[in-house]
């Protein structure tokens, strides 16, 4: 099954994610959607590079804009000779490996991949950038697929009109599980808490949900108490920047908080992703710790007085205690069966 | 002892929160502080009470704004005959008192007050303008007065070199606290919680923290959980629009979700204030929804998808039993003690 079978919102269609065409890689600023349609020009690898730590694009972007952004590298270096190419892709291949920390394992996969096709494509004297685009729009599709999985065993966990609450924006589950609502003629309501200092909650997911008709709520990241205390809501479920092998969450800075406050509520957390082999505990995970300043500004201007210092840890982690369930691709697991999700054969993703 | 006596930061000043003078009153634009220092002129008691009502000033502001309004409606009034211009003062009375839904009880206090100073300026055949403005200074000196015994109490609980965090605006406690504090030659670090929709925190506690030398960190609301787990907060502490009878409290939206996840890592909840009689418990308290598009808005500009709902409850109930004490003008008191509070004396406020 193709995501293109069907119609996806805006966000989530493939040209709007990351794409290569002659000579740049053209990535949707999520930074100001939706009160700008504006896309970022990279003419060259690192411009990609760059747009991936600055935060152009996130949650699964950054997998399909490192595919382009190696086939842009391709092209880059062209005019070298063989052994100077492969330098300058393996260079970009770290670097791209290195543009976050916390998801560097997952970058490192995809940019390896591109980088061994490139090479391949090379010792059989064939162009490496179709190839690369190729491979790149084929592993799109295999998550979509394997996370179709995940958003259909996800829709099964929420109640039929429920509602249900999250935070950031998880584009690839989103999508999933809109489609499976569609498909299976279940609906539900969504609030989506802000997601300070870039609100993907209220600018990217709520804009998802809402062009496909779900009844759609903005909440400010401080009312979440709130509106559990007012029975609003019936499931809290988020996606995961990582998934330990023991049920463990690291994810958006306020996960942790509402995974709280739903366990004081008496509210389930799901969360939803496909496990990390080798990740064992929160200890094997490292938080990016984000320039200070981006705490501090509010669309992009300075609101603070001189002398106030920031503090933004991009993400928090929340113990395998407080995660109800951990909805994958093999099924839905009590964070203390994780082992099991293992011992299945490892699934394709990246 | 007058709050003058004492360099005070910027937004604190009597001439900016807010004054009459000459027709018409001069309030400080706490919506854009402190990227702008720009004062809202309102050239009629109506204009004052829609910058109450829009924010302009909040937390003990409209006081002042109320008191200086009410010379301004003294003022509007002064070619009508003595019957009309009761009934205008009357009108002006009620429309403050109705300004805001949460603090209307407070706030009819201070225009009641205003309007007999006026009735008995008439009786006396005495110019109501520089009385009412006398009594409004006197007022805001009482508060102060009052307060910095809050102040005080406060400071006593505070670790020496301790963190506290806090989140809105509650402008005389933060005066009084950083009076107590030089006096005592007692330092401590805050943390704001930026407060969204309004970044009451960010832009207004943050600055005058900052600006009196003490260390000050801004974090986003969704941020609270990750602090609290990383050991980096000593005391959470809060004003309140309302302090029950019972000890509960109502405030800014946030209080509640802090004051849930303070009782999680076991970190003690203090709200200051003056307890209010009559109100017995959080049932009698009601909270002010305010317009839906506020919560969407970043900065003024709306960010959100066409479709997409808003959600806003200007304030939060945070039941008494996640309170740890109640910081008093007449002492410290656990909230299941409050009715000592209520049988000495009551204490001079509006």
């Amino acid at each position: 099954m193709n995501r293109q079978d069907y119609d996806m919102p805006f966000l989530l269609r493939y040209e709007n994610v990351a794409w290569y065409e002659d000579g740049q890689v053209k990535i949707l600023d999520r930074r100001v959607y939706p009160r700008e349609k504006r896309f970022v020009i990279c003419k060259s690898y690192k411009e990609v590079v760059n747009a991936i730590k600055n935060l152009v694009t996130q949650s699964a972007g950054p997998y399909t804009a490192i595919g382009m952004g190696m086939a842009l590298a391709a092209f880059e270096s062209k005019d070298l000779d063989k052994e100077e190419r492969i330098k300058y892709l393996e260079q970009a291949a770290y670097d791209f490996k290195h543009s976050r920390v916390t998801t560097s394992a997952r970058y490192g996969k995809v940019s390896n991949r591109a980088l061994n096709i490139f090479k391949e494509a090379l010792e059989n004297e064939e162009d490496p950038i179709p190839l690369i685009i190729e491979d790149t729009i084929k592993s799109l599709n295999r998550r979509y697929e394997t996370m179709q999985k995940v958003g259909d065993n996800l829709l099964e966990l929420i109640p039929e009109n429920g509602t249900v609450l999250t935070q950031c924006y998880g584009e690839t589950i989103i999508g999933t599980l809109i489609r499976a609502s569609k498909r299976e003629g279940k609906n539900f309501k969504v609030i989506c808490a802000e997601t300070r200092p870039f609100q993907q909650g209220a600018r990217l997911t709520a804009s998802c949900f809402a062009e496909e008709g779900f009844d759609t709520t903005v909440i400010t990241d401080n009312m979440v108490a709130d509106v559990f205390s007012k029975g609003m809501v019936d499931v809290f479920t988020s996606a995961a920047d990582t998934i330990t092998e023991d049920g463990s969450v690291t994810n958006k800075v306020g996960t942790l908080q509402i995974a709280q406050l739903a366990n004081i509520y008496g509210l389930p957390y799901y969360v939803t992703g496909i496990p990390d082999k080798g990740k064992k505990t929160l200890d094997d995970v490292k938080v990016e710790m984000r320039d200070p300043e981006e705490a501090l500004k509010l669309g992009g201007q300075k609101q603070t007085q001189v002398g106030v210092k920031g503090y933004y840890p991009s993400f928090d982690k929340t113990p395998s205690k407080l995660v109800g369930k951990v909805v994958t691709d093999k099924g839905i697991y009590e964070p203390e069966k994780m082992k099991e999700y293992f011992e299945e054969e490892e699934s394709e993703f990246y």
